[in-house]
């Protein structure tokens, strides 16, 4: 396939969500909420702990989308959410403020998926890469340096002072990138962050992440009509974008 | 020299200048400057030019920092300088509006120093490197696509709405990166960054760079006891901060 496909081919820049499009989020905190378990000696059941910390994510940011909560970053978002688990959980006692600060910033310390940075790699080749993710600044770029996820540019919704799905999120993407909405494609394993980037007059692509909840989750990956891709990962992508192979995970 | 040196041991993130301290804009200036009178055949002397243009800068953005305008981004700034200096060079006339907003994006494509993408490469083993420039957010990332300059994040004066050197331009990279200043090192060619940086908290390191306006000026390269270090150039930074050997130009 040519690059760039004569459907996209105004597509100057592709705009990433991060969490569980780009990294595996639940099993990084599984893994360091395990490692923190034996070093503490406690028995917790550490997935149902990453299941129910995510599940925080979206009534918190709630808070600050409909003005119940002033700005507040995801960093400290995540401390609170995590203050109330350890309470749930029966293990506040057993972790004194130092064990909560590092391992609040776990989210600053997910694995990516195997093809992502191979993929993204590829996908450099032909567009701009930014996240558009609502982690805040300093965890996106902390994690891209461990990970080694390779971004041009760091976006945030901290940077609008607004969350997906607020449209100023989007916005704040088309402002500083200084490219109208059509030459930017969004890129996010969840629907309705695609469709809000396509009122927003977005290009989308949908990537499939049927493990981001786990192995025994049946996670929904119907496809809208608006979507302008769906891949089954990012190789596959750089692949319907017309891009040079590259190594493979 | 082992890494990091006890004196900057809290040091992670090195925050650079760009004009001048990264990318010789003086010479890209000319050189396109060049190709544009050659294709248009216009008689000015671009060295002449680009200085009158560069001068223009600090005066457009003091109109700025002092209520006088708007935020008004860069690219938009050098534009307002570039169609005055088009009437005072007398070539006005031969230049249409799609030359006008070419040229005036050349500050998008300005070259690097010679040892700006390899000292930059080994800078970024031991720190995070972010810009912490005048130009907008998509200069930046236009620049960086082009030139190879591998930051890890691109920060702003757009993203404070405060031009260099108002505090809230350094404050606004303490903020992002959620470091304390004294844990960022700026990285510039100019006194002036150096010590408004200083008076926020900031380490700080002079890179001399006696060619940025041309090999006939005689720029000041005085020292000021507030430097924490001063460097020859990037390779002669990363020697003194103790990080691994790399390819030099």
């Amino acid at each position: 396939m040519p690059h760039p496909p004569s459907d996209l081919a105004e597509v100057r820049a592709l705009a990433f969500d991060v969490f569980g499009t780009v990294v595996d989020w639940r099993s990084s905190v599984i893994r360091e909420g395990e490692a923190l378990g034996a070093a503490r000696g406690l028995a917790v059941d550490w997935a149902a702990f990453a299941d129910a910390w995510r599940a925080g994510y979206a009534p918190a940011m709630n808070r600050v989308r409909h003005g119940e909560l002033p700005w507040t970053r995801l960093d400290d978002l995540h401390r609170m959410t995590l203050d109330n688990l350890l309470e749930r959980f029966g293990i506040a006692e057993a972790l004194d403020e130092a064990d909560r600060a590092h391992f609040n910033r776990v989210w600053h310390r997910l694995d990516p998926w195997p093809d992502s940075v191979n993929g993204l790699t590829r996908l450099r080749r032909g567009y701009i890469l930014t996240t558009l993710s609502n982690g805040n600044v300093s965890l996106l770029v902390n994690m891209a340096k461990r990970a080694g996820l390779p971004w041009d540019c760091v976006l945030s919704a901290e940077l609008a002072g607004h969350y997906k799905r607020d449209p100023e999120a989007y916005r704040m993407v088309t402002r500083l990138l200084d490219l109208p909405p059509k030459r930017i494609m969004m890129v996010a394993a969840h629907q309705d962050d695609l469709q809000a980037a396509h009122r927003e007059g977005f290009r989308t692509a949908f990537v499939k992440r049927p493990l981001e909840h786990g192995p025994d989750a049946t996670p929904d990956l119907s496809v809208d009509p608006c979507f302008d891709r769906v891949a089954e990962d990012f190789h596959d992508l750089a692949d319907q974008l017309g891009l040079p192979e590259g190594p493979r995970p």
